[in-house]
């Protein structure tokens, strides 16, 4: 059976050239960067040569970069360092309805601790606008939360615009870019934030690493404490091996981002086109144009998103519905709901996220394989049957 | 030049088997655990199974571990989340003086919340007395953390004994042994505690990953908070090829723990016997008997343990003075401070922490290769000739 891999947004393969830049750090290089000899110095020279790496995908310079564990220890680590270091001059918190929960749930924890949240809605694009961005700061917002894109329905937004907005009332400004790092050009520079998230398993590095980017001179509250690693602002005997990797993914997701990209929205614009004219009561979610340019999101009515992965399972292709940090919660996605997409609707969402490693081949079994799938399960759903009978009685 | 490894209380090196254990993990097998394709199931089985492992090597249930970034965060999650789920019975917590730093700090950020830490001293020999526990815990206390065993001198603390007193009161008792998970044995029924934390790159297992084990019913407050992974306890995609290695270093770990601690205490006591008796005022730090199967550490006096390190490092030998987590901060250790060895003497301090593929060849290399250091170090040191004119006088 063809295998495709089609579920980017969860996790990456990790490339054979970051696996073989780990492996000396998994075998003889095992040394804590830390210790006073030549295993540590070891260590330590390969974690700053990352670091540097790292540091120049972002246009950051080397020592505004803090490893972490996970994209979601970065938003963590953000979301609460920095209200918590700001909260002198006041509590209030602005976020879009559509982060991710390691920023939402971060926020609501924060919550129990005085803290108070504006949630700016999106479009039906799932668009943040910088106007309504504008309208949720108050005089004692001192941190704004919003992503750089959406991993579920790929939309892009425009930080440049929010950043110009935010700047003007002193908040800090932080962006989980955990699903734009490694995938298409972001430079904190030219996004003006004060603190930007990124995980290796987003960009075919591996898992169990990310990094916050912090701004020189912005304060934040240490969140994970013991040692003195990463400056005092992180501790725990930092990974080596997977921090080299992050390094890796890092300088070659840069050498090719470009012909990433034209390859990715390709294929990923086969997919957007072909899919809603074969398959009936079906739409593309998120931005028709500014979105990730692997990321093809759909709804397709009257399914559950569950049924449809299962089938398409047993052909080999691997999708999701919802971002993989929920989908065993089974829950209608509250990026979805936030575009205004009705509940019932928002249950049958099926993401295909392409990664490099993927050819048309890999779109056209797709498209062939798939209205089959829904036309079973449609031909199984009570509330299809309802419909089907409701306008057959209008014909 | 000889190589000669002795600082695997910084980090050890990672076995072969764990490696091709985890092998798979970073190249094809590479789904995220939450996601509902073959990739995912995959990947969830492998933690699964390493969960499993993990668990046995404890005496626990697989549903007891929490997999982690590393022990740091093991020991983060551990004090802030059992307190803060304690704190409508109290905001009272008592630690020894020679925990980890991520315990102490910990608690130390929780006292601007408005927690109360109570330090129980230890022994010249680094030993906890459970009358001091007893006589330190009040009706408001709620987390009691004692570290199972001290990685810079080797101290095992009899958590069974301070279990009981801990019990009386009802207060949560949570253990840092993550110096002595898979190194000595450790079962968490035998201990009493009801919370462990464990890294496992301190057993032979990859750096990156830790674990939580809390006793079923005892509540807490998640740390990393966003996706439902781990029972909705720690958020962020599982790091699958690490956390298959922890399993596989579990597994080997008890399947070999009694023939590593003889090969271990051997050489050690090698050291333990070789080296005071060949360099005048030196001693041996730590209890006697009951420390480390692996564990040798020493105070030189009139020496500083950094330039010690230097001129080892000069020979091919690792070695540490402090811990690894703060050893660049290069001030005297707390433990020694606590154990009440003078401030200029802990500077001196020298721990040799041995591993499995250390042999006695390599102990006898620093016998023969350090007596020399000492020397030269003193005849530079004006401390030391301070102290040999003064014993002139006297003779």
């Amino acid at each position: 059976m063809r295998k495709v891999y089609l579920d980017n947004a969860a996790t990456t393969p990790l490339l054979p050239e970051v696996f073989e830049a780990m492996v000396p750090y998994l075998k003889d290089m095992y040394g804590n960067p830390q210790s006073l000899h030549s295993w540590g110095d070891d260590a330590r020279e390969a974690v700053e040569e990352a670091r540097g790496k790292v540091a120049a995908l972002l246009g950051a310079d080397s020592d505004e970069i803090i490893f972490t564990g996970s994209g979601t220890e970065s938003n963590n680590f953000a979301v609460k360092g920095l209200a918590m270091a700001q909260q002198s001059k006041g509590k209030h918190i602005v976020a879009s309805a559509i982060e991710h929960f390691s920023v939402l749930h971060s926020i609501r924890s924060l919550e129990k601790q005085g803290f108070e949240l504006t949630e700016v809605p999106v479009d039906k694009h799932g668009l943040v606008d910088p106007e309504e961005v504008a309208r949720s700061i108050r005089d004692d917002t001192v941190l704004v939360s919003i992503m750089t894109a959406n991993t579920e329905v790929g939309t892009i937004q425009p930080i440049g615009d929010i950043s110009r907005v935010v700047k003007k009332s002193g908040a800090i400004f932080h962006t989980d870019a955990v699903a734009a790092v490694g995938t298409i050009p972001v430079d904190v520079g030219e996004l003006g934030v004060d603190a930007l998230s990124l995980a290796g398993n987003q960009f075919y590095g591996p898992k169990g690493v990310g990094a916050l980017w912090i701004k020189k001179g912005v304060r934040i509250i240490p969140f994970l404490e013991g040692g003195v690693q990463e400056g005092g602002r992180r501790a725990g005997t930092e990974n080596v091996p997977a921090i080299v990797g992050l390094g890796r993914a890092a300088e070659l997701a840069g050498a090719e981002m470009k012909s990433r990209i034209e390859h990715l929205s390709s294929i990923r614009d086969k997919l957007i086109e072909g899919l809603p004219s074969r398959i009936e009561h079906s739409f593309l979610t998120g931005h028709p144009t500014q979105r990730l340019p692997g990321n093809a999101s759909f709804c397709i009515e009257f399914i559950e998103g569950e049924s449809m992965l299962m089938l398409l399972g047993h052909q080999g292709i691997a999708a999701a519905s919802g971002s993989a940090c929920t989908s065993r919660a089974l829950k209608a996605s509250h990026v979805l709901l936030a575009m205004g997409i009705p509940h019932e609707v928002a249950h049958g969402s099926l993401l295909f996220s392409l990664g490099v490693t993927n050819s048309m081949e890999d779109i056209e079994y797709v498209l062939e394989i798939l209205p089959p799938i829904v036309d079973r399960l449609r031909s199984m759903s009570p509330l299809y049957a309802k419909y089907s009978k409701e306008r057959n009685r209008g014909n």
